[in-house]
């Protein structure tokens, strides 16, 4: 049995997805910024796809900037809000448990000459607004919470926070990744949004910003001037296409299969297996999220005996699984290192099944049962 | 008859590289990142497909970096080289024909401090070796001088450019979107090279900048650390296994065949049209690229003349093709503004036919006889 659960670092395309981007390879393959009929059937293509995903978000087409994923789509907000209003002030406000991606724009910032306030979050990983209230200084220019976590599966108060920021005229980015079309969000009261089409069943390679109308931001990408001169470089139509389409595929009964999947985990292993805990929330918590320490044992090790059963799980952020640092998402929930190393991320799809999970759970038992026999911190 | 000779702003996309795409969304889905067998499957294609390339360029695997596409590329050479090494430096040196995308983001980092040399060009459109060793100063970090122009496919003699900038210690950066596969390029000889999919039958979305060992850069997307810390972003691997399937599709025949085409269109337009000049040279010119200005019509009128006839020309660069300015690189060779607006770019691949040459040439003829008549500018 091949049980794919790691779906929070990418997920398998669509079928109708796929056949929606066939044509835009070997038929209508112009450039759409060309102005012949090729071009024109590009363009056409490009426009109705910006609509669709504008319309998913309670945005304007033109507000919607469509990038090469969600890395650049965190990076651009960040670094052109930074680069734009640097006159105005230097000072940026995130979270601890951001992704890598913004985590890492922030630290280049800061080489720059900008200055960013970390704020930390609770044993669950919420970030408070009240903390975000605390942390403004006159010379703010942004701040950036993501929408959900991307390991623990924690769902921020982004509008308490994106309320305060605007208050305060401090320019408000949420990072949607993980969350798009699985929670509700109405882009109007946010100034940027990151989102990205591999993580709900559309190909790699393709996001998308939204930039409210007036946000004052620097382009990260300079070039022909592509995308209302926000993103240039010639338009990835296929990807786009595809990227509209698997947004437009999602239903409210996958969001309850896989919240039902997510729960069934959850209890299956708290019932049949001792000294585990729960990491993250058990409400606002993504639909698709699972996260579980073992202790005791390396969360690696599970994975690799899952893997050898044909089951795909992971320790944390796809992105950080070569490293061997705990995960800073743990650590940020006060976790111990070696609490932390005994984590396992299961994140479901619609595509995933009861007896996905049920054969999980059997495997999963009889490995933590065998690693547990040889660790030597067993008890 | 429908007839693409738009091949300088994109390609149809092979179907042997659709066919090598097609498993990486549907089957092996997995995030290049993840350690399990998904993630290993697309690991093991992701290096197959840098190894491809690099052998193509005569480069180390890891010395290639992929990326979004050219823009990307160009953005990341300038900006990352400029960012790194801005101690030392912050003077780069280009040339007034460099496609939009090295431009921008030279007038961009001119507002972040540095001081930017803009070399004049021949009326080929030729760089001169001997401009660029007189442009180069004490604080100079960078030259970028295309390969092969976009507009008139003038091929510039980087080489030579090459020793003169390491001789000086400045690192040389070429953007190689339009020659890849059409004219020998040995990486080693340069610091940084922009390579991209679309130009050559690959998918939309997909580039990479070779980046020689040793060479100081920061990254353009910061973030999980993938492409060797230098480009991080979940890998768009069914793009990248198309651009490297691409990349290996490429013959000699493909080339001569393509002269051919361009020669009978050149000498065709020249001997069966009064009043026409080339833009750029007959010698050292993209195998697959036509520019002829035709006197008292506009360019873009031609265009849609034949469009209508199914044919499909632009122009100039596509990106630039929604802009009322003439062209900068027909400015640059020192046409007037109204020779420049009367220029038309047709570029082939190794789709194309002698059939479709003579027949966009009986076109063309037409299409110019008619305009002309109602021109006002006519003798």
């Amino acid at each position: 049995m091949d049980v794919y659960l790691d779906n929070a670092a990418s997920t398998k395309v669509d079928d109708e997805v796929i056949k929606a981007m066939q044509p835009f390879f070997s038929d209508k393959f112009g450039n759409a910024s060309s102005l012949h009929q090729y071009g024109n059937e590009a363009k056409e293509a490009l426009e109705e796809s910006r609509a669709l995903i504008a319309k998913k978000l309670n945005a304007e087409p033109r507000e919607i900037i469509f990038t090469s994923g969600g890395t650049e789509s965190n990076n651009f907000a960040l670094k052109g809000v930074a680069f734009a209003n640097k006159d105005r002030g230097r000072h940026i406000i995130t979270s601890k448990i951001e992704h890598d991606c913004v985590i890492s724009s922030c630290k280049w910032l800061e080489k720059q000459g900008f200055t960013v306030t970390y704020l930390p979050v609770d044993k669950y990983g919420r970030v408070s607004p009240d903390d975000v209230a605390g942390a403004i200084r006159k010379d703010t220019i942004i701040t950036s919470v993501m929408h959900a976590n991307n390991e623990i599966g924690t769902i921020e108060p982004i509008e308490e926070i994106a309320k305060i920021c605007r208050e305060k005229n401090v320019y408000f980015h949420t990072d949607a990744c993980q969350s798009l079309t699985k929670v509700p969000l109405d882009a109007k009261k946010f100034d940027l949004v990151t989102i990205n089409s591999h993580k709900i069943h559309g190909p790699k390679g393709v996001g998308a910003l939204y930039i409210k109308n007036g946000t004052k931001i620097d382009a990260l990408m300079h070039g022909g001037g592509h995308e209302f001169n926000m993103r240039s470089g010639t338009e990835n139509v296929a990807g786009i296409v595809g990227f509209a389409k698997a947004a437009s595929q999602m239903k409210e009964e996958h969001i309850n299969h896989m919240a039902n999947l997510r729960d069934r985990m959850i209890d299956g292993v708290l019932n049949r297996i001792s000294d585990v805990q729960l990491n993250g929330p058990r409400d606002k918590r993504l639909c698709n999220n699972a996260n579980i320490a073992f202790h005791y044992i390396e969360g690696e090790s599970i994975m690799t005996y899952l893997d050898m059963d044909g089951i795909a799980v992971s320790t944390g952020s796809a992105c950080s699984s070569k490293s061997l640092e705990p995960s800073h998402v743990l650590l940020a929930i006060g976790l111990k290192h070696e609490i932390a190393h005994g984590s396992l991320r299961i994140s479901f799809s619609k595509y995933n099944t009861k007896e996905e999970v049920n054969y999980t759970l059997d495997k999963l038992e009889e490995s933590v049962k065998k690693l547990r026999e040889i660790s030597p911190l067993t008890r």
